[in-house]
């Protein structure tokens, strides 16, 4: 299996550069991923809860460091037209340090209540809205509405809107929400694709969401 | 059919909301178009050629106002989640300001050559990147692979990318490329979904793209 992110920070910011080049460097140089970043995005490659951690971390550097940042990001695994990779393959238990997201997912949705008490919460408020692609088959869209009933019950559901599914909350729980649906939905089909754009300190919510 | 968009504007600087505003207002408030914007995108919804017609005005106005200006666009036709809406259904030939872009979508690949000759130029050069997601079908494989074949023909590709199809060129053939994929794409499906991301002024690009 081939799986892993390409993603994007966006600090609507003059010193945008100062922003994104240590966020992305939060990542560090983890062997068990490989990263690579262009002008447009950074890709990373690796196991998908690696993935989905290190994106996470860079995602709250630049929060931290930045008022308004925007994260914009595919996740993908199991694409057909991409090569198998060592790196992708989990080779043993769970060694994420996301524990609190990683035992989440692994419960029951109906168990779940508000679902995110058990991770170790980032103090970074944001808003997100995330689409689900499962690939290849023809009953996609029940795939598309279980895992979304699966993330209504995670604590960070806000709304429904035209082609997306909108969260709100603390960054970790909804990385997790985000992840959870990613896990769901690959029970269902081998080629799963995720894109979440995520918002931190816009002016636009009437919300205050730079008390962080 | 209900076809649409859901679009954000990343203006990378201090004055982003005075770049973000007139250019969403730039679409203006056209009868055929039902424009919603939140905190976290804009959601146009209309007949696809109107609606990547407006988007791409709208990014050519944040262009034009701002420096480094990224669009993150999500466009969709035939969710079967989403209700058939009167104002995504052509009732004749297109009425579309691009005319060029229209006949050269209408031409066969294998004739296009270059292809983007007949597209009048904005004079915007931008970078970008689109993912292609046929859903609901087996062989969606083999639509993604044609349809990559097709926009290689318009004279904007660039390079593939893991998981996406990166292009480079004026903005207008970039838009007339990507919208071409996503008509070609619906050939063989009902539900076509493209995310797209397009970077203008980025300093960490080589080559000097703030000379427009």
């Amino acid at each position: 299996m081939f799986s892993g992110c390409q993603f994007s920070l966006y600090p609507m910011s003059d010193n945008f550069v100062e922003v994104i080049l240590p966020a992305v460097k939060a990542m560090g140089n983890p062997e068990d991923l490989r990263i690579e970043t262009d002008d447009i995005s950074t890709l990373v490659v690796g196991q998908p809860e690696r993935v989905f951690e290190v994106v996470a971390k860079a995602y709250e550097a630049a929060c931290r460091a930045g008022k308004h940042v925007v994260l914009s990001a595919l996740f993908s695994r199991g694409c057909p037209g991409e090569p198998d990779d060592p790196l992708c393959t989990p080779e043993g238990p769970s060694k994420g340090v996301h524990e609190g997201a990683r035992q989440d997912a692994g419960a029951d949705s109906a168990t779940r209540g508000a679902g995110t008490s058990s991770i170790a919460t980032t103090g970074v408020e944001i808003d997100a809205q995330f689409s689900l692609y499962p690939l290849g088959i023809a009953e996609y869209m029940t795939t598309i509405a279980s895992t979304v009933r699966a993330v209504k019950k995670a604590g960070v559901y806000d709304r429904s809107k035209n082609f997306c599914t909108r969260l709100s909350g603390d960054l970790s729980a909804v990385f997790a929400a985000v992840e959870r649906a990613f896990d769901e939905a690959a029970r269902d089909t081998g080629h799963v694709v995720i894109h979440l754009t995520a918002s931190k300190g816009s002016p636009s919510k009437k919300q205050n969401s730079d008390s962080m």
